[in-house]
């Protein structure tokens, strides 16, 4: 699509806003959506069983196809998560009251953004998820799904504007683009003015894309390079059993930790540990010299490993000579997202808190927890990476900004 | 400089952070600085007269001496809005707390951004203003002020960090750039990861520069091309007031009145009432055709004109046929920042409200209000034109983020 077809398609899509304006409308909306994903079952399924069959004959290994299946079940739960969010607490509220000793009124509401952009790939639950969110928000979405999972997202879009028409909702509050050509990507990352955020959510390459591409504004989500750092006052066999979830429950997610860091005081009892339990799972170690003597037929990790996020059965390892030089590393490799301290030190918790740099940090529990969900937010549009405007695990508020608005009666200054 | 030597700066910079962890040690600091400005008043002001000179040399209009200018008074109230910041409430704090059904206690917390960059032109009250913003909220501030204050500034931030050091803070958490080169402030914000924040306050040329250039995370601010719309059941003689003020009172800053939209029902009322008032400025008119027509003896207002923030004593004029008509004309060339309808008809009111996209709307007042100080927030170091993060007048909460802390007994998932 060319720049002024682009600029059009989002013109549609802040034509609608105003149909947003009625929160009730917006609820009455979501309930239509879930109503709509039962009765036209069938058209969805059929969309998606096209997908699948192409992904296969692509050769798109199992893990994949996974993601991109739909059932009735995961139908039917997708339906459920968006009356879930249509249950939520209003994001769109007044936030802040101030009188002026002049007697003005002065109010800040929570407002929507306006034209949401997301750019994610393969799972079509993303598709339902990010236009409930945004709808739900009085935002209108622009969505650009992978090339996988096209029919689907197609089938799940269509059903979704018929829905949102039939209770007087501009259908043009969710837009799915049919181009999905590189080019046209970097052309709506180029839109400032015309897109208020664009949200990326997939792998490393798609987020990177996104991030140094674009001038519009952007949410980074996502890269996670989590560390475990086991002090030497850990408890030795608490520090497996976190360590043992953070890196196998789930190694292709973000949350997942990706290196281990040992203090040198207790890595001789607490490494071996730690192989035996990981062993069941297969992980394959990538060790510093002194984890190579200690645990012996393991790889010697290289710089790079501990630059990398495996999102796979693999750790690297390295024993550390105390707290600080375990920050230092954090600091040094840390995508900011999550870092977890093993320790039963109160002090050496409270070092690691005050200096660590990330979205979240844990004390005694696995990295695997940092979700939208399991932190209490009743939803989730991703983890942002980011310092400004949402950091963590964020949702309905972060699709708001704020506005101040004046009631005055002829007040000068 | 080099890019690794402003590396490096901003090296010493973060490893300044620690030593501002402590809330008690910062408003300790505030005070330190304020004593030292009293203490310090006479090398400060003749630094200050050396700049004063230098620019008078040049020709710099008398406007711009005046703001370069500090006096014995000047200088009071900067020590002042020193221990007004100390006196603040606290922006380091927990804003959320959740216990996950497992136990975990999930804290957000208040954090420091880490290393604030300001960017800003001739007036030195802002170096302190932005250092003790900064120190406040526990950041390291990289502050690079503009050339014509570089002696006042340079003797102000030497008079701070030798006060924050003799309590105990490490000096660097306030350092002066002291290569003013175009090329330096270019270098400055490619340094993503380096630096957390840039907030550019001054001209438009400055902001734009800022903007398009910066890898770092910017908060835009300042540009304010704002509207007065009177709407055909506006209270004529309030809306002539409010026009006035918003016009004149301060025509050079970003919340004064550049437009006038007025409905075409009231206009021949209107118009010659409020060219009246503001004839006592000696404010020039450009209109529309019909504002011409109703007039008489103004200029025609060009597509420029209505595009651009005057910050003097010029004001367009576009009558307009509805409040639809005078929402898109703001749409078309407003910057976001403060708009204004003048009405009785409450209907109206609330379609304007809900309607106008801006950081901040007024009904029958001034758009002279948008200020962090009028705003009640005690302080301001800018006002915000984007959506993300802050937006309007924003303060010490800006230059905080959040972080999750989740303490555990050893919870996995």
């Amino acid at each position: 699509m060319t720049k002024e077809e682009l600029i059009s398609l989002t013109a549609l899509s802040r034509a609608a806003l105003p149909t947003l304006e009625c929160e009730e409308a917006r609820i009455n909306a979501l309930y239509a959506i879930a109503d709509a994903l039962a009765k036209n079952e069938d058209v969805i399924l059929t969309a998606n069983a096209r997908d699948v069959a192409a992904a296969r004959e692509k050769g798109v290994r199992e893990a994949m196809i996974d993601r991109l299946s739909l059932t009735k079940e995961k139908l039917a739960a997708i339906a459920e998560a968006v009356t879930d969010v249509a249950s939520l607490p209003s994001p769109t509220v007044i936030d802040r009251e101030y009188t002026h000793k002049n007697g003005m009124l002065i109010r800040r509401y929570r407002v929507p953004l306006g034209v949401v952009g997301m750019i994610y790939e393969a799972r079509p639950n993303v598709t339902v998820d990010a236009a409930s969110l945004c709808l739900r928000s009085g935002n209108a979405c622009l969505l650009r799904g992978g090339s996988e999972a096209f029919a689907s997202n197609k089938a799940l879009v269509t059903v979704m504007r018929e829905a949102i028409a039939s209770v007087g909702i501009d259908p043009n509050a969710i837009t799915i683009l049919e181009d999905l050509s590189h080019e046209t990507v970097d052309t709506l990352l180029s839109l400032r003015g015309h897109i208020d955020l664009v949200i990326p959510r997939g792998g490393k390459g798609l987020i990177r894309r996104v991030v140094e591409n674009a001038a519009v504004p952007v949410i980074e989500t996502g890269a996670g390079n989590c560390h475990v750092y086991v002090h030497e006052s850990a408890d030795v066999e608490m520090a497996v059993r976190i360590l043992d979830n953070a890196k196998t429950q789930r190694p292709s997610v973000c949350n997942a930790a990706e290196t281990l860091l040992c203090d040198e005081a207790i890595a001789k009892e607490f490494l071996p540990l730690a192989k035996k339990a990981l062993d069941a799972h297969k992980v394959e170690w990538r060790g510093c010299e002194k984890t190579c003597a200690i645990l012996g037929g393991i790889a010697l990790a290289t710089e790079e490993d501990y630059d990398t996020e495996y999102n796979d059965y693999i750790l690297s390892v390295k024993v550390v000579s105390d707290i600080d030089e375990a920050i230092e590393h954090i600091a040094r490799y840390s995508t900011k997202h999550s870092e977890c301290i093993v320790a039963e030190d109160t002090e050496a918790v409270s070092r690691f808190f005050s200096r660590v740099d990330a979205s979240t940090l844990y004390h005694n529990a696995s990295t695997r927890f940092t979700d939208g969900g399991e932190f209490g937010l009743g939803a989730e549009i991703g983890i942002s990476t980011q310092k400004l405007h949402a950091r963590g695990p964020f949702a309905l508020d972060a699709l708001t900004t704020t506005q101040y608005r004046v009631y005055g009666k002829g007040e000068t200054r």
